[in-house]
């Protein structure tokens, strides 16, 4: 269903009771563009630590628009044993409600544009009937403008004068224009003399308007209606009315109304937004970091300058997400699917072992055609991706004894990958943990070098050549990290380095020891947050996570979290581990003002006074951690270029050493990282 | 005409012919927005310097996109005594045209997208069929590539491989790719044992194909043609086929004739605007120093950072410009016109005195129905601000002795609006002179004032409330120019402010000093323009006009240039004075790099040898300058609320005194400032 400026406000029940019904939903959002930076290799190094992923992202990609947002609510029809699903496509566009209002500017990356428009999306209508938002902050102050307004004409008397100096008198008439109040002072004093009942005067500029209200407050305190209305041509005029008490109140009301009306008008599709938050439903996405992160931005608040912030502040707007890609590069579906694209991924999911969900369109709603392919319309990619969900989330009910073919979106077997957003490109840290402290590879084989800006890849391979096979990644012109293969090799690098005069190198610890003081004294510098209204985070380090070291696989997405720790305190079904640690963050309160108080730990109870099923899980029939399957997907680290000659081998050397000394996870279940 | 991306081959031809033929040219553009900054008044102070509204602009307003660009040719047909005219609405977009180009974000402005999209603007049309561009260093640059893919084909065999190291032999093919390619040689060689003439690879990485390319020019320098194709996915694969000597010289040319016209669809609209600037012909346009910057912008380079430079670059990209918008407001229609804007100019000069011109369509244009206004299409505000220009042109025939009814856009009568491009709101500096310095008005009686942000407008009229009648322009939120109405106010203004503490005055000129310090050391802190390929201005002091001084009027449009020092060069004529200068700047080049050569003496030089028309006009039967009028427009200096009491009473005041002391400025034709 197209949802526009159009038909909005008449769709609106119908989008709250599809997301009202929905076991889930579905999510996708088209933007402008991805990067404003120089490149996207700038933007998603292979490297790059959650914070300074997020810190990129947030610089970077922000001032675009998401100006298509897609909604697909599923809700399992247990008699016909499918999914009836509801799409939503709406229009997003900041169209500016009144003089006053915030004029948006957005970025728009040509590139992004140009593919949008060779997938026929019609930007038309973004920009003619777009639905216009406010964030919370917005709806805050525009509300607080009415309230203003609404309490100064109840306290003038029976007027709605606008003017806060309304009781000044005529004095402050300026002379120029003391004949031409006083024309209106007769014209308006005509109304008591005679029959009619209603006087429109001329239209005249703000000052003068300004003047009237004074001035008609001050001659006639009871018994006028006074209103600013515009002309066909939007010249403003004001019209004054002969009212009795009666016909005041009415008139007041009719106006608080409209006002409400108005408001609500302004808020547009952030209400949606609210809607899917207040559900608590489980919101599903494809590579949805930056979905998450624009919806949070555009339609509740600026981003926090602080990684967990966003992370309380999301958990507040969305407190249960699903990311389909990082489901599917997880066990057991990393093994079986080699492309992780939307598009790819819904095609092998289509193939054994997996099975193509049961789904009917609602009536009313048009149906998509899977065959024909249209992709990148938000609506329909939403769609997908609960199909994506589906399928995935069917198939670990395989592995249940007896096994289930239909999984609720409420299983407690999809729970291990609630809140884990796929981060793109980054060789060791899979995922960023929402409900929580991030992974924390070891990088001790990583150096940090610098290095004229002439130098290539080349240079830096011809470079560490006596120590066998390295991984580059480049940060920027001048700089890179440089993965050695074995870590005792980083101490010779570093002495060999040390009468070096073209490069330097730095261990990573030493890299990451030098940004922190940069960032402290940026921080010193420039410490506003705490003043906005935000709650300073109070994360406590849980216990094994930043000193039980977690050594990163060289492959992507090749999980090998270390469970000695987290296994002492999991009860024997292997489940409320996961739950106990959500409950203990269930204190905190996203944000002071009031507008958003819930807590996680509300979620969490209403989740589970729900009543989840209580799955006894046998572990061991669940497939071991398999990391020798190294398939490369469009989204890997580094290009066929970049890639070290012999690369394939120097994986398969390190992988053995590797597992060598990460027996303990040899019990993880379908290899979800569970740090704490 | 509509022209995209889809009909602009096809419609160059015509687009060049019709800028041949014409008379003159008028242009108009649509931007994405107007004001990246907090809000035009920041943009737009009343006492702006011509350098700092062109840095404003610069910086507030490039990072817009110009996404339609109306052009309409005006043809005089001395038969019919009427102009043909054909329009043209180009809209543009910059569609990367391959993987490596440049990818342009520019940015939106709400208010204007929605503003557009009102008027009906097709966004669609732009996005999916916008006709690309490059600006000249881009062209430059994708031509280098091109020649030096051409080079290394020609100079390593018969074969045009790409590699610059096709020469470094199989030795670098990588262990783990030695199979592949192995079976590649196998496949190729197959070539010279069968019928075959050619063979497709497979599709494969970009390294493998660069290892293809290595190996084959190393196996097989002569009688092959190696290219890389893509399939209808996209997919890039090889194909090898077998010459002999003739035939890859036919595709080495086939090949260049594919090259070059790949390079003139990627300098798309550009071309278009190349061809306005060669021919030299009169550009009329309405309000249109934005225009000119981001045409300049975006199909000839960015914009420096100088003024002078700038004014270089435009004579150089538009030898003629003419502004309807500062003719409008000029002697002698300031008088008879009340409101510039487009629209209402054009309705204005439908009555008497002025007279409709007589305008046809040219055959298979389509035609405009000026009384159904499509105002905001490019296309059509060009043919109106070719309509205004035509109109005002002929009204100065009036003035002849005898009268002419039809006054070409050669005629001497419009020569003194050259080259002037409005200044919106600005008090008393009513254009930018593209050739030549600009007014130096005095600003004896402006002070600078800083203050606490809480101050407002009335505060600063309490401030200065001893001085009578002042006129306030905001710079931001702590600072204001106060104009007095009497310089010798200013020093006692000083004294009673020297032991103030919430606030602090300077004089106009100290301000202006402390500007140019701080520039100075900014300029001496990042000056590397010179090496950019352009000439550092030489501008000589013209004499007279730094000393002279131009004391403005206080009214905005008011000018009242002093002439006495020029009246002693200006030949009886009235007119060779003018061009006498224009000349004396003709030496300069405007680009190092040879892509730009043309000289304003050049262009002069050509139109003196046209035969311009030499109209000995009697200047005494032109209108002496009439300053009471006052007449707002949309665009006049202030709003409604900032204007100060009495401010109508005290302009005549300042008037009466003013006429005092500028007797000499009596005979000035039309009130055109001529400074120099």
């Amino acid at each position: 269903m197209e949802v526009t400026r159009q038909n909005f406000k008449d769709s609106l029940r119908t989008v709250y009771s599809a997301i009202d019904e929905a076991d889930f939903l579905a999510i996708d959002g088209e933007f402008s563009g991805i990067s404003d930076g120089p490149n996207v290799s700038a933007l998603t190094n292979g490297l790059d630590t959650p914070e300074e992923r997020y810190m990129k992202l947030k610089k970077h990609s922000m001032d675009f628009l998401l100006f298509q947002f897609g909604l697909c609510t599923f809700t399992y029809d247990e008699a016909a044993s499918n999914y009836v699903i509801k799409t939503f496509n709406f229009y997003v566009f900041p169209k500016p409600f009144n003089r006053t209002s915030p004029d948006i500017k957005f970025i728009c990356q040509s590139s992004s544009i140009d593919f949008l428009a060779s997938q026929g999306f019609d930007f038309n209508k973004v920009f003619r009937h777009g639905i216009p938002y406010l964030n919370q902050e917005e709806e805050v102050q525009l509300r607080e403008q009415y309230e203003e307004r609404r309490n100064q004409s109840n306290g003038s008397g029976a007027t709605s004068y606008i003017s806060p100096n309304s009781n000044k008198g005529p004095g402050s008439v300026p002379e120029e224009h003391k004949d031409y109040i006083k024309r209106v002072i007769e014209k308006v004093g005509s109304l008591f003399t005679t029959s009619e009942k209603t006087v429109d005067l001329d239209p005249c500029t703000g000052f003068q308007r300004k003047l009237i209200y004074q001035t008609l407050n001050w001659k006639f305190p009871k018994g006028l209606h006074v209103e600013t209305l515009e002309t066909d041509k939007k010249e403003r005029y004001i019209q004054v009315s002969m009212v009795d008490e009666e016909e005041r109140k009415i008139r007041e009301r009719q106006k608080q109304e409209r006002e409400q009306e108005e408001l609500n008008d302004a808020v547009g599709f952030s209400r949606v937004i609210h809607a899917i938050s207040k559900s608590g439903k489980l919101v599903v996405g494809h590579n949805m970091l930056l979905d998450v992160m624009h919806t949070i931005h555009q339609f509740y608040c600026g981003l926090p300058e602080d990684l967990n912030d966003f992370k309380e502040v999301t958990q507040c707007v969305f407190p249960r997400l699903l990311d389909t890609k990082l489901m599917a590069t997880t066990q057991p579906f990393k093994e079986l699917i080699n492309n992780t694209s939307l598009a790819e991924l819904q095609k092998q999911l289509k193939e054994s072992p997996f099975k193509t969900p049961k789904v009917v369109t609602a009536k009313g709603f048009p149906s998509y055609d899977t065959a024909q392919e249209q992709l990148h319309e938000a609506g329909y990619d939403a769609y997908i991706t609960g199909l994506c969900f589906i399928s995935m989330a069917n198939y670990l009910g395989t592995f249940l004894t007896p096994p289930k073919a239909h999984i609720a979106a409420r299983s407690k077997l999809i729970e291990p990958f609630f809140n884990k957003l796929f981060l793109m490109r980054i060789i060791d840290i899979p995922y960023l943990n929402i409900s929580g402290p991030d992974l924390q590879p070891q990088r001790d084989h990583v150096l940090y070098v610098t290095f004229p800006k002439e130098w290539k890849t080349s240079d830096l391979y011809q470079l560490f050549s006596a120590f066998g096979n390295i991984q580059v990644s480049w940060i920027d012109d001048t700089s890179a990290f440089v993965c050695l293969s074995q870590t005792d090799q980083v101490q010779i690098a570093m002495n060999t380095s040390r009468y070096a005069e073209s490069y330097r190198i730095q261990t990573y610890a030493e890299y990451l020891q030098g940004k922190r003081q940069v960032r402290d004294s940026q921080i010193q510098a420039t410490q506003s947050w705490g003043e906005d209204g935000w709650v300073k985070p109070h994360y406590a380090p849980v216990p094994g996570t930043t000193t039980g070291g977690y050594r990163p696989s060289s492959v992507k997405r090749s999980i090998s979290p270390i469970q000695e720790e987290q296994a002492q305190s999991t009860p024997t079904d292997g489940w409320s581990g996961q739950t106990h640690t959500h409950t203990d963050q269930g204190s905190k309160k996203i944000k002071t003002d009031g507008v958003c108080v819930r807590t996680y730990a509300g979620v969490v109870n209403s989740q589970t006074s729900e009543g989840w099923l209580k799955t006894q899980s046998d572990s061991s029939s669940m497939t071991p951690i398999q990391e020798e399957a190294v398939d490369e997907t469009n989204d890997t680290v580094g290009g066929a270029w970049e890639q070290p000659p012999l690369a394939n081998q120097s994986k398969k050397g390190r992988k053995v050493k590797k597992r060598k000394t990460d027996d303990a996870e040899a019990t993880s279940l379908f290899d979800v990282p569970q740090v704490w």
